[in-house]
């Protein structure tokens, strides 16, 4: 039995205390507008440069809580000084979205990257809920439909792979696609939510899921079949649990125990496979025969992936009641709470050694902004007060 | 004084007995010809693609073996092992080098990497001089002018960023024409040459040079300033290093004392500055601020890294009788000997943690072969054996 009492005031203190105010105090740029992300760990910013991803779960995050925990005018202003910034910068003249811009907003790196589209179609769509202004509704849509267009060759003209010779499919877009759908479902038509829902749920439960271990792959072969290649080989636990639960979040809205009870034990499968025996925490990347990963990083352990693991340990739990899932999200909570959360300037580290120790202290750069500590704290809390005291 | 007696015998050793008979063994593909490089500790083979940089380094390797060591028939043969599929496979029709390709040679992903042509005009031309056919010259000296052609946009359309923003120069490709024209030399019109090391030379000792720092930047702007983004404060002491000696041989070759004194001096002052003082070894990437690098591996200490620095310590000392060469050299060998040497399978591990430990025990992969090693200890041996007993 999890004592949900004892955690409610620790992660409403994270959440309140040391995370929304770190991004608050430091983040604006009142400048050029946006979002300062290379913030080192008391705040000072050490890069000027704006990524797309961070722009809009920036956005996204100020919006969210201004819908759902309270009508501050101060984080709807803050949403909205990146979200005027991304409208005036963020887009080619074909209306994707940059991967980065220069402080100023000139863009940097063209739009080669799906994702700035999935994380600016999120964050327009909950201004929009914030706001009720259509122009953001619009643009929420219009990212969502030219991402489904897009989905067959998400980096276009940049994919560097020769067609033909190895043809996969990679898990990250179905997976995020699970979650973008709920973030807009009050934007789309009935029908197209329904028919991406399926979409969705057959990709990440069906195609990416290994019958043979048990496993959540990264990238699959057409047919889903396992590809005997770095590529193929590669499994990245905390995207497994993250999808996890969104898949929860959809079982959810659909009524399907049956589906939420198939994600929990994928995820507990998971946390057991990717947790490091020896010196605790979860890994970044493995690989499904046990050779060496490309990924030098494969052994660090990051802020998101132990977040995500908490967040899908305690939806497990409170719709299965698996007891396994309360010991899970006490042993996530045991190991990440004294590595990565940081009482003295808030907000928490990102990336750690092995060992646990930080492998440096800033509190963002290109991939880290403001989103995951705020986004899981905020989901886990919503948990907790709903499970029995 | 370096008792330089005392390491012939070990790098002998190492290159003829731990490190060729590795590869001899374990490498080749007699069912489609070239080279399996991802090799565990004892030479097992756990990935097939094949990678063009390291597909054309080791048909170098062992034609320089050849040339210059012993004229061994097996050397050839393996040389032109992987040649023949280069040959077959390594080009698109525009003739410039794929990045990787399936092990029958099927291409996997474009030409993106100027560097697979550079190592590969560096292959060719190496394999003409231990075989005399006038093919291998042509292919070394179009692939050459082909590098040239592309050498201010490199990667062609497959270039992200977004002209104009932020115009950068990279050091690696002046680095590396740095040695390719003098390993071209006899194949290649003296003009061209000369042209190209004088170019070089101003490139790799003036533009990339920060006065301000003493520190040897990977991009600059295009007048050569620093530039205060995560690009511009990027350092790779290896990199530095290997220029460094390159530069060296390029003074012998002028016979240029001042410019061998100038290159001594970068390389001493980048051993000082890229080492770890709290566990030894040299790091992978800096920042010149000291802020977080990109990089999530950048304290890891690399195999070549530390052969790289070994052979500049060791040029600095014959030519300019340096005594902190000396020290230095030693230094490193005590570092990397008892870590990345393996005396029970051959070959050398590639990836230390920041403490030293392996990060894994391969002994290649996407970008690991046969190369630094061999090329290393061969240059160190060539050295030793010319400094004083």
């Amino acid at each position: 039995m999890l004592n949900a009492g004892q955690y409610i005031p620790v992660f409403t203190k994270e959440l309140n205390e040391r995370v929304i105010p770190f991004w608050e105090r430091h983040s604006p740029d009142r400048e050029y507008g946006g979002y300062f992300t290379c913030l080192l760990r008391d705040g000072q910013v050490y890069d000027t440069d704006k990524f797309i991803w961070l722009q809009a779960r920036q956005v996204w995050t100020f919006s969210k809580l201004y819908n759902n925990q309270e009508q501050r005018q101060e984080w709807l202003d803050l949403a909205l000084l990146g979200a005027n910034f991304l409208e005036k910068h963020g887009r080619d003249e074909a209306g994707n979205w940059y991967f980065s811009l220069r402080q100023d907003g000139q863009p940097l790196v063209q739009a080669y990257n799906i994702f700035s589209d999935c994380f600016a179609s999120m964050a327009f769509g909950q201004l929009y809920q914030a706001t009720g202004t259509e122009r953001y509704a619009s643009i929420a849509r219009t990212t969502f439909s030219r991402i489904l267009e897009r989905q067959d060759n998400p980096k276009g003209k940049y994919n560097k792979l020769v067609p033909g010779t190895r043809p996969l499919m990679g898990f990250s877009l179905p997976m995020i696609l699970c979650n973008l759908c709920l973030e807009l479902e009050p934007l789309l038509e009935s029908d197209l939510v329904e028919t991406t829902i399926d979409h969705c749920i057959h990709t990440v439960m069906d195609t990416f899921y290994d019958d043979e271990s048990g496993l959540v792959l990264e990238n699959v072969k057409p047919d889903g079949k396992l590809s005997d290649t770095f590529e193929g080989r590669l499994l990245n636990p905390g995207h497994a649990l993250e999808a996890m639960w969104f898949i929860m979040d959809l079982g959810e809205r659909r009524d399907d125990q049956e589906l939420i009870r198939q994600a929990t034990d994928r995820a507990l499968f998971m946390l057991d496979y990717g947790w490091d025996k020896q010196a605790g925490g979860l890994f970044y990347f493995l690989d499904r025969k046990g050779y060496p990963p490309q990924q030098l990083e494969w052994d660090q352990k990051l802020w998101w992936v132990h977040l995500e693991a908490m967040e899908a340990a305690l939806k497990g739990l409170r719709h299965t009641g698996d007891e396994r899932c309360a010991q899970w999200f006490v042993q996530l909570y045991d190991y990440a709470w004294p590595r990565f959360s940081d009482p003295e300037y808030g907000e928490w580290f990102g990336y750690l050694k092995r060992d646990g120790t930080p492998l440096h202290t800033a509190k963002g750069g290109k991939w880290k902004g403001c989103f995951h500590v705020p986004r899981a704290l905020w989901g886990c809390l919503e948990v907790l007060k709903k499970l029995p005291a």
